[in-house]
């Protein structure tokens, strides 16, 4: 899954042949690029090496900066050692150990929460931070702020102190700041407590539901969900929108997971390769 | 390239979501299955632990048999390791080391010969046995030879004691053995002596065409071959077809690819997802 925002790209998880589907799906291989592993299973992590190479054949210089659970940095080392790879660029790995934020940047952050599977694994949460309100250029002329570079300060939510001694504030020219957006991915997980909490109000809730609702049980065995159980946490959290990911390969029609889902939670889909959404700015 | 013989499957070089392809392909993940990578590159080995993993998910039972170079044991060793999987049958890993045999079962057999890339790699020859000539029943009858398990023993290449004292042999009863199948493989590879010897009569020979005639010299350096190279081992080793696979993701359109080998060699054609190609018994 890759979150293409603004001129950066956020990925959560990387199964092989990613490389091959950005391709596909003209996503550029250049960008600046976060990876978040929600833990260290094959179908969540093996195309990372592919992923990596393929960016060094086409002379990617950008650094990757790659998220995940304690093995994370030996996973790339092994490969990079028996596969015997050079890049042509800086990886960094970070290594997620506890809850709490683990990338901050200047208009999202991304953070982690222990999620309930067979092997040590997260949940991720991206939000984009607020964003300033909406400018209003005749408050401002009214006020006496000069058009230009004090303008722009108000409208990056600072403070500007005009000639006459008075100090106009970014809320006496602009609407109030408005909320980011909001996208929590589950990665492998059986439901568990504290999600809801960590997915409250999000715009879109990622969730896996690798098995039917009849199969709940070895769902719980394996450490998984299925559609109602998903659909349930994305309700709890009164998110405005639930994905459902990572089904079973022996559904060849998701219709039944789509249908288990709605029950519990209407506005849910299913993705399916080459999905893409598109989140509008909030007003 | 996996080569249905059978009830068995060869596969040659196993590169990632490899799985997905054979299911996509309806190639069974449960058949006897040898494997041979030519070279520890990404993309002719990363496709292996995924593979063994989604056969263990559907409770595979038979071995594996996996052969490559020095180093594909610790490799597999590692992503065991790292992502922490059981398997629910045997991998049997064969390092190779040098020219020769590497494979001997009962209806084909496997040789290698050093190739010359990046790093060590090899090509590798599957080869059918001879197959018993076609039997002549009246021959047979003519001879006195009883109908049932002392025919089927000379259909197989034995001869029979009859009880008048006289031997019969295969050739008294049965056209000459049919000559196997051949099919060489050559991995990565610049074009190599010894490599037109190592792939003589192929029925098939799939050679690498990484760039075009026109980067002969980037593929120089960088190990690989050209059609036109490629055409020349083919024609070299008096093969009956080549196949080009290997193709640099920067050709949209094969056909200029096409064109450079058949000009060398007619019977050519370029291998693309899911090609298939039949290969009829010799007479």
């Amino acid at each position: 899954m890759v979150l293409l925002f603004g001129n950066e790209q956020i990925m959560f998880d990387c199964g092989e042949a990613v490389q091959r589907q950005m391709i596909l799906a003209k996503i550029s291989l250049h960008k600046k690029l976060h990876v978040f592993i929600t833990h260290m299973h094959g179908d969540h992590v093996l195309g990372l090496p592919g992923l990596l190479q393929t960016m060094a054949l086409m002379d990617r210089k950008k650094p990757v900066d790659v998220y995940g659970p304690a093995g994370l940095g030996h996973f790339l080392e092994c490969l990079q050692e028996t596969l015997q790879f050079q890049l042509t660029f800086q990886v960094n790995v970070h290594e997620v150990a506890a809850s709490g934020l683990v990338c901050d940047e200047q208009e999202y952050a991304v953070s982690a929460v222990p999620s309930n599977h067979a092997v040590t694994s997260f949940s991720f949460a991206f939000e984009e931070k607020p964003r300033p309100g909406r400018f209003h250029p005749e408050k401002a002329a009214a006020l006496g702020v000069p058009k230009g570079e004090a303008w722009s300060r108000l409208q990056h939510g600072n403070a500007v102190p005009l000639s006459s001694g008075r100090v106009v504030k970014p809320e006496d020219v602009a609407d109030p700041p408005r909320k980011g957006r909001k996208i929590v991915y589950s990665g492998d997980t059986r439901p568990f407590d504290g999600f809801s909490v960590f997915a409250e109000n999000a715009d879109v809730v990622i969730h896996e539901a690798t098995f039917d609702d009849a199969l709940v049980e070895k769902a719980e065995v394996d450490g998984h969900s299925t559609p109602s159980q998903a659909a349930l946490e994305a309700k709890a959290a009164n998110a405005k929108r639930l994905v459902l990911t990572h089904i079973s390969a022996r559904y060849s029609d998701v219709a039944l997971i789509l249908e288990q889902a709605q029950k519990v939670f209407p506005n849910t889909l299913v993705a399916h390769d080459f999905l893409e959404l598109e989140l509008p700015l909030s007003e």
